[in-house]
């Protein structure tokens, strides 16, 4: 049996899972990216933890590359740059530092932009050549594909669609201080500041004026919407309406056939997607109008990070 | 010698162009749109003007296809559909009409994108594989190249650019009924549209206060603002701040290496080239900084549909 491994580097784990040409799981182990800051030793452990993953498989498997999905990180670099959320600063070039020890292929892509290529290999994109992914996770990451093929960008950071200012230059800040960003309204911790924005602005009873925004979860959010929450459901609608208009402007760039949504807060289910196809189809321009399907991942029980780094080195060998 | 025929299908007229492979014009023409309400009229007469063209040229030449670009076209579907400009209602199948009757290969493209080829093959795109084309005429039009392939969409309306809402829902309308479409900001039309914003809000002696709308052409903007007339020179910075910060905004979609600026509008130079690539500048997130070029077209003196259309053909043949 041939088998990839498919890396999710992210600033606390870092995760690894074995994957075959269809896309199934045959192990996987985490460990703590913290505790290297340094990149070397770092790399040591991820490719330690991968060799013993193979060797432990009940069958005999070839390993043949190693498919990393990480933030900030540069397909035509093969470098991670600039992180803010992983210790190792500046540019670091991943991909030749662990070829060198490995002899094996290895590629490196920003990890929502892998998520896509995952779905198209191994999950619900499959046989589609022009569709978006959207994770909503802490963040909101994009990954395009068009022609059938990654818009990579001209060196490696295509697809930075959290960061498209919607509010004019005005509104909340985001992580990368960019004022009016996507993420800071659509993603788990936007959905979290519309919460806070919501207590402000309305008087409604709700148990959210009882909970810390420190201590406040999504999947909290969820349950007081399932129980009729006033300000849970009006958050997930304020979510939904701002991120069915972004979305309806991304359409006009590249025409998807299918945009789908992946990533911790579509645990949220049709609280999340209902709003966000309704003001979609909305804002849509008449020519694209009923064109576009919005689609929940077909990988959500998975790791996207995982699957898509594991996608960079089957999509390859097809 | 091997020629295309590159044309230009406008609400008012028709341009024909017979191109060589190096992008050279040998010949052209042009006859009215609006005389042919009927579609197989127009294709009669768009095909006997080319070919009456290809035989008065003075040098013997095969002409070896014919490539269209349009309002409102589709590549995938060979077709315009719904132009707003022209006189064929709904669906019109353009490509196979046209096929049936002269034998050779046709392709129809929407007007911007096709310009986004023409640039890529004879223009100042050579050998760039991401790039953006920005048309700013009547309207804005975008074609996107991404991987060295232009972005069709799911059925070829990509690059609607100019109806990306910038405005949040509110702001000036579009043709196409967007409120805050780019396109009523950044174009001909938003030039005027803005000259009547400055003379509403400014006080400042202007002769623009001497010109009604409907006399009103950029051209003379440009002269006023030469002479340092303020309401031309505040319209010129107004529609480059907008069109700058939007321009960001599409770079986080597909990183491209550089943005042309093409159409009538480019012929007022750095009065629109500067408060632009300033504003574009300022609005980059940190990692694409310094790294995308604003350029003004390398076929500013050529028809960039004529061009496009042309490119059309001979793409397919490199």
């Amino acid at each position: 049996m041939k088998i990839v491994a498919g890396v999710d580097i992210g600033g606390t784990y870092t995760k690894v899972g074995l994957i075959d040409k269809q896309g199934n799981s045959h192990a996987n182990c985490s460990f703590s990216t913290k505790d290297y800051p340094n990149i070397d030793d770092y790399l040591d452990t991820l490719k330690n933890e991968i060799f013993t993953l193979v060797e432990n498989l009940p069958e005999k498997a070839e390993l043949i590359g190693i498919g990393i999905g990480a933030p900030n990180a540069s397909s035509r670099n093969g470098s991670i740059e600039n992180a803010p959320n992983l210790a190792w600063k500046g540019s670091v070039p991943i991909v030749s530092k662990l070829q060198a020890q490995v002899n094996l292929p290895v590629k490196i892509m920003n990890d929502a932009s892998a998520a896509a290529l995952g779905e198209m290999l191994f999950g619900s994109a499959k046989g589609m050549t022009d569709f978006i992914a959207i994770t909503l996770g802490t963040g909101l990451g994009g990954g395009v594909v068009a022609n059938g093929q990654l818009i990579d960008g001209f060196d490696g950071f295509a697809g930075e669609l959290g960061h498209i200012d919607i509010m004019k230059g005005d509104g909340r800040i985001t992580g990368l201080n960019v004022k009016g960003g996507l993420e800071a309204y659509a993603s788990a911790t936007g959905l979290k500041r519309t919460v806070m924005h919501m207590l402000a602005k309305h008087m409604d009873d709700s148990e959210l004026r009882s909970i810390a925004y420190n201590d406040l979860h999504g999947s909290t959010i969820t349950q007081l919407a399932e129980k009729g929450d006033p300000i849970a459901i009006k958050s997930f609608k304020y979510t939904g309406k701002i991120l069915g208009a972004a979305l309806a402007n991304f359409v006009a760039f590249s025409q998807p056939q299918a945009i789908f949504l992946m990533g911790g807060l579509v645990k949220s289910g049709h609280w999340i997607l209902s709003p966000t196809k309704k003001y979609l189809e909305k804002n849509l321009l008449q020519v694209y109008k009923g064109k576009v399907q919005l689609l929940e991942s077909g990988l959500t029980d998975k790791n996207p990070a995982i699957m898509g780094g594991a996608a960079l080195i089957w999509n390859d060998l097809k």
